[in-house]
């Protein structure tokens, strides 16, 4: 069946985002490195995130949360205040930040916005993400925004309900296999990953997919020689 | 025009929520009175939450990120790390409470469903409202579930658009005149007003509305009346 629908994942797709994340958990290893080495605290942080996903999900209230969690953890108590109120103003400061579109993306908008719906489907922080896809200026070109607490196979399965299509009528083009690609494949949709530069450890995964629905490219612009 | 679609609010309309807010504060301003008069934490604390609101919007990650900035600033940095530890824990548990579905409430969403499309619309954090819904065991009510950063006019306005109907067609249940009533009424919708006994000093108006689309009623079970 022919796709009807195409929906983008948004941070580290449409957006630069995980080397944002990255930079401020590089100043949060700085801070703690009278306690851990900075690798080992970058360790922690991660089994904290991967704990605390269950209850926070994702984002950068979550991610903030995480690393106080952290900090008092390692340090055993003895992280001083003004540490606590550094990681407050590292999360507020990176919720500020300018958004930076992925380079070719206002043009594959462009070219595909007359032919197909397009929709953006992201996880992550509600406030945070509508506040990134007002200052990326993209609002207009898509039909529907779906923010979504996770993107499992279920997730994807209300989103496909939500838009009343069937499975194969829908594209999804992102930059984790294992968040944008594997559910929609397994649902019967189709999927092009477009790797970025930076990959979040939990999102990694070692996969080869060898998929009839499945394309990898280079280049977000690259999806245009597929739709 | 006719009522196609009944749109609820969730918290304090569905279910308890704000007391289990007012309880944590409750404790957290027990922790501050070594340096200020419970009543002035609690003052303090919500003048950090409405500073907070643009960069983190509603819910209860954000209330936990506004305790934390708060005991930090009132304590001039004096405050134990113990206490921050605290913090998270309160947070954390209550995250993790039972839900208390407010009376009458599901024999209301049992005799209007057959009738009209029910939409679920609700402010505050993504994975903790989805997480409160699928304790509730209402899901199946509603045929969608809008979490929405806010709800001002525009946020309504969207939901309208995105329903596909009209504003008349449209009626708000909720306990907050504020954000469930006062913008459905402007935009041409219709709304019923059902008080909760415990209101969040920032959601509290002083308002007498006369409009041919309001209603205001004691207890959710009298909305049948009207529908």
């Amino acid at each position: 069946m022919a796709i009807k629908i195409i929906a983008f994942d948004a941070d580290d797709t449409l957006w630069d985002n995980e080397p944002y994340f990255r930079e401020t958990e590089r100043k949060f290893c700085e801070m703690l490195e009278d306690f851990l080495p900075q690798h080992s605290v970058s360790r922690e942080l991660l089994q904290t995130e991967i704990k605390d996903i269950p209850l926070y999900g994702f984002g950068i209230k979550s991610f903030m949360l995480s690393m106080i969690e952290t900090a008092i953890r390692i340090s055993d108590g003895n992280i001083r205040i003004a540490a606590i109120e550094k990681i407050l103003r590292l999360g507020q400061e990176q919720m500020q930040l300018p958004v930076h579109l992925i380079d070719g993306v206002e043009d594959v908008l462009k070219a595909l916005q007359p032919r197909y719906r397009l929709v953006m489907a992201t996880k992550g922080d509600l406030v945070d993400q509508e506040r990134k896809l007002k200052k990326s200026s993209l609002a207009g070109y898509f039909h529907h925004i779906e923010i979504m607490s996770d993107k499992k196979e279920a997730d994807f399965k209300k989103l496909i309900d939500h838009l009343d299509i069937s499975p194969d009528e829908l594209m999804m083009i992102g930059n984790s296999l294992k968040s944008d690609i594997m559910p929609v494949l397994n649902l019967g949709g189709h999927g092009i990953h477009v790797p970025y530069h930076v990959t979040w450890e939990h999102e990694k995964v070692d996969a080869m997919i060898d998929h009839a629905h499945f394309r990898q490219v280079e280049s977000i612009k690259d999806v245009l020689q597929f739709l």
